[in-house]
């Protein structure tokens, strides 16, 4: 098959995995870089042996890139107050978009990017690279076939590491991979949360955000999900997942840096954790981006697809909203 | 010194826990044992080969026990809604005594116990197992000794087996334990809770109880405390405690039969968890007991007493209305 | 059933431990510790509230020890050197024998033990711990009930902490509990052995013995059996054993204070390793003692008979052949 | 830079391997592959779209694939008998040579090959993957940077699956890993070794070759080496490494297929080893091409050279004759 003519629109920290990615993939060939800063682009490319012939352009002249007819697809991972808006004009200009989450803090945004995916009949695929990672992948299959047989309880922890002060606020850019999580396993909406949250560092106090919480969620069919979730961890990047049932419990550890382990009079020392997202979820970015491809080859469905977003934004309200009011809120959607 | 003469009041299935360690105490002397079951009483001891020298007596005999001079010591395993009165006939009759917890369903009621107590001048100890555990112990000293920095994350997971349904209520027999520890490594009274219960065994929920459980605690120092229960894991008695702060994580895991991995196809299994409590703290109720006898010997001050005690009552409150509104409870207690 | 009473010989390392445990058995009375230094049995004593009623003696007044009545059974926990006369002598005084191992580096003086102690007719116990802790125990039923099927490769791994320089030398003391692990397992005696020693402690080497050593085995039945020794492990007391076979493989791992885990940014650390033999085997010194009294009573044989011992004893002579040799010995024995 | 003309010489498991990594590289341009079947050859290439590109020789027609002035580098993965004449002739006809281990079992040949890439001045790489493993790296690191102290002994435990029983002598094609790994670990040659072997597998023994075998190594520092090998592990892919010092010991264990434990009531289990060496080293035969390129480009000396691979020939010479003789066999080189 035909290489497939890719746009980059953003090169932070998620935009140098992708990019990495992209131009290692055989079956893809990046045409342009979108960033607000030239030098940037060009440090970045000189990793990979300066790559000339890839185009920088500005956010403000993205209208030529989207004019560019052997562009096929875009990746967006600009700051998330512009995935939409993006998504949408890409969609409308005739590309696949492939585009970072949350896609919007808007329901009806989130909606409107669908509704364009569906008419204009683009693939519109919001990257939740967790559902890409083989052990989150084993685990779920494990579950689907019983292995620990009604699933009576969710925990998902997830401790950030290093500190990252520039979110929004805490529930959309974070919580959002967990919310997908506890849904995807326990293969339904909660029926009611509440959100037990506080600041520990100054700075995020006095912005009137927080840093750390627990969400509680009831499934009608009974399970009970616990979110737990930290901005900072000191020793490392903490992701874990347990699901228990009536069979049996399943257990995710955080994955390490090596097998090595150091023995000293204070007990054996396993190898660190592997150093952040970019590290952890590797092999999930390479999957995911294969996915996006497969998909604008017809080869396979779209496996995280409007239901998915649409449930992780009604999760994301209530759970706001238990935050503001200190309240147990209730979810009565007519989606279910 | 000389030995102490004990009665043992109750030999159901913490009795028999506390009935093999006074016989192996050389401390003590048992002299009676109160229970309702005659044949129970022999054939316990038959494992002790046959102790003919103890007496037994049944309930309403209690007051015959109760004027045995020789007794100084009472040990108090009946079911729980006995053991406040049986606490106070005890101190009042001159004996110290040591009570399996909860002492009463009713702050008041512990309150009474505790004050018959001072008046009396008899020692009273709640016999919260878990404090003379060595693992519980050493975490707290470490978090206490600065290891954790500030601590800003408590976890405790109890999942019992074999099932047992014969809880007044799952608040009472289950969550003090839990509740014990989260409040004595937070240091301090959460400021509120909130429940999440649910019911997945069919007897239980048609007696109006349930076996799941997550409770949330805010504590006024800012750390959140969480405690997830089931009444029933298939796979063994999970016991787990998790400790988060600002310079690290302390995370206790359950104790295994031995140290002995299988290694096959499907990958290395571990020896099974310690099959219950009675497996699980062995150590520690020969250390609480131990503990009860050095107060009575003067020689230390009683590590869990009125203090405690009524912390855990207040929370239990809190929770169980909690689980009966649906709302988030706060806590304003004048005993802190 | 009736106190057995009893007679400690020796209270260094091993006999202090001896001497709790035998305090602490309610069939057992001590009578007698015979040591060299009164005050050391004195300062000793005082942990266990002086125990006055306890007979003190030096090794010259060991025939008043043995010529006391009401004395039945004999402990004995002197320097190797001395173990095989005071075992011949005790028992040709009527008593029941538990003695340290090594019995003796002399074969003959250890079938002149045997000898005695059936035409005596009073039981010899040579104290192998490690027969009596559960994790080896576990170990051996699942090797026997085929869970690893045909045993093809067996490892017993031996690093010693603290430094101990005052064995005789290193084969004998230290050896002979993996000698005994190894044929346990195996089964049988080994056709040839060979040993690849170094002294890398000055004081040892100047003093002509080895701290570092890897004996291979191999076995009629084709398993081949390797043991690996160092006198001083600076990480702590390092005892494994792995059993490979055509179905599966088992690894006994070293036992830990608690199951307490510490995060670091450095990774996860365990609880230091059990600190050396009293910690690590104190459940099966406590085994061993109830199985010497068990045997006196006439309720079991003794696990660790006469064939048990003679076979280290060939086994040790080969080891100490090649290691002098530096070549490959052949066992030919008329035992097996 | 200009992407690099490659031919790969030999298509079976090991060549598969190398197809795909040589595929994905970008630095490289695959131009012919060497192998018996045309089918064996186009069926692999399916995987990859095709290729048609790609041309296709038979062994015979080397002389026209060595013509092809395109190809600058050629990787050999045909049977190990085959090594030393291709890289030889490869070198000749101006190619450099990344060839798959052991280059040959005959020393001389071994030397031959250098002594050709020496004149001709083109790279010679004996592929030894292990030495491109981040974990065998980053405890290499460790050890050489002191973190262990002076290493007292080294065990290098190799287990395989799937049972493979087409290798010349079991030494050669399974030991040379080993043998490299102790060598490279302990800084020097042995001087004294010994090896005992056994065959379970009644066809391995028919061949009057072994499955089994623990080679004892003693270096001049006085470090003691051990290697245990088998041929097959039913319980997966088991590769482990250990270095015991003075300041703490390093263990390396199996890599795992995930992080996802499974808790049953037999137990807490570990996800899968992973597969086998396709699977364990999948990130080091990548590395390991990279660094053939990186050398080719002149950026980098060749990590594994000349006397890696003269010093693993001298001692498998050496357990070569202890196998054959049943004795422990002195190594007096020049070389060190």
């Amino acid at each position: 098959m035909e290489s497939i003519g890719v746009a980059l629109f953003g090169l932070g920290r998620i935009g140098k995995i992708h990019l990495k990615n992209v131009l290692l993939n055989k079956r893809l060939t990046l045409l342009w870089i979108v960033d607000e800063s030239e030098d940037n682009v060009k440090a970045e490319l000189e990793h990979y042996g300066g790559q000339k012939e890839i185009q920088i352009a500005a956010t403000r002249q993205i209208e030529n890139v989207l004019a560019d007819d052997r562009v096929s697809a875009v990746v967006i991972c600009t700051p998330t107050d512009t995935h939409a808006d993006l998504t949408i004009q890409s969609i409308k200009a005739g590309k696949h978009v492939m585009c970072e989450k949350p896609m919007s803090e808007s329901n009806e945004k989130v909606a409107e990017c669908y509704d364009t995916s569906e008419q204009c009949g683009k693939i519109l695929f919001d990257a939740f690279n967790r559902k890409f990672d083989k052990s989150y992948r084993s685990m779920y299959d494990k579950v689907r076939s019983g292995e620990v047989g009604e699933v009576q309880f969710i925990r998902s922890t997830f401790r950030d590491t290093p500190l990252w002060r520039g979110a929004e606020t805490f529930t959309q850019t974070f919580l959002c991979h967990d919310i997908d999580i506890c849904c995807w396993f326990a293969g339904e909406l909660p029926d009611s949360v509440v959100c037990v949250a506080t600041a520990h560092d100054e700075k995020i106090k006095q912005a009137g955000d927080v840093d750390s919480c627990v969400v509680t969620m009831k499934f009608p069919n009974g399970a009970i999900g616990v979110m737990d979730f930290a901005r900072y961890s000191c020793y490392g990047y903490d992701i874990r997942l347990e699901v228990f049932g009536t069979r049996g419990m399943l257990k995710m550890e955080p994955a390490l840096e090596s097998t090595v382990n150091e023995y000293r009079l204070t007990g054996k020392q396993e190898s660190p954790f592997c150093a952040s997202f970019p590290q952890r979820f590797q092999d999930a970015y390479i999957a995911e981006l294969d996915h996006f491809i497969d998909a604008i080859q017809g080869k396979v469905e779209i496996y995280v697809g409007r239901e998915v977003c649409e449930r992780i934004g009604i999760v994301l309200d209530a759970i706001k909203q238990s935050y503001k009011t200190g309240t147990v809120v209730k979810i009565t959607s007519n989606k279910q």
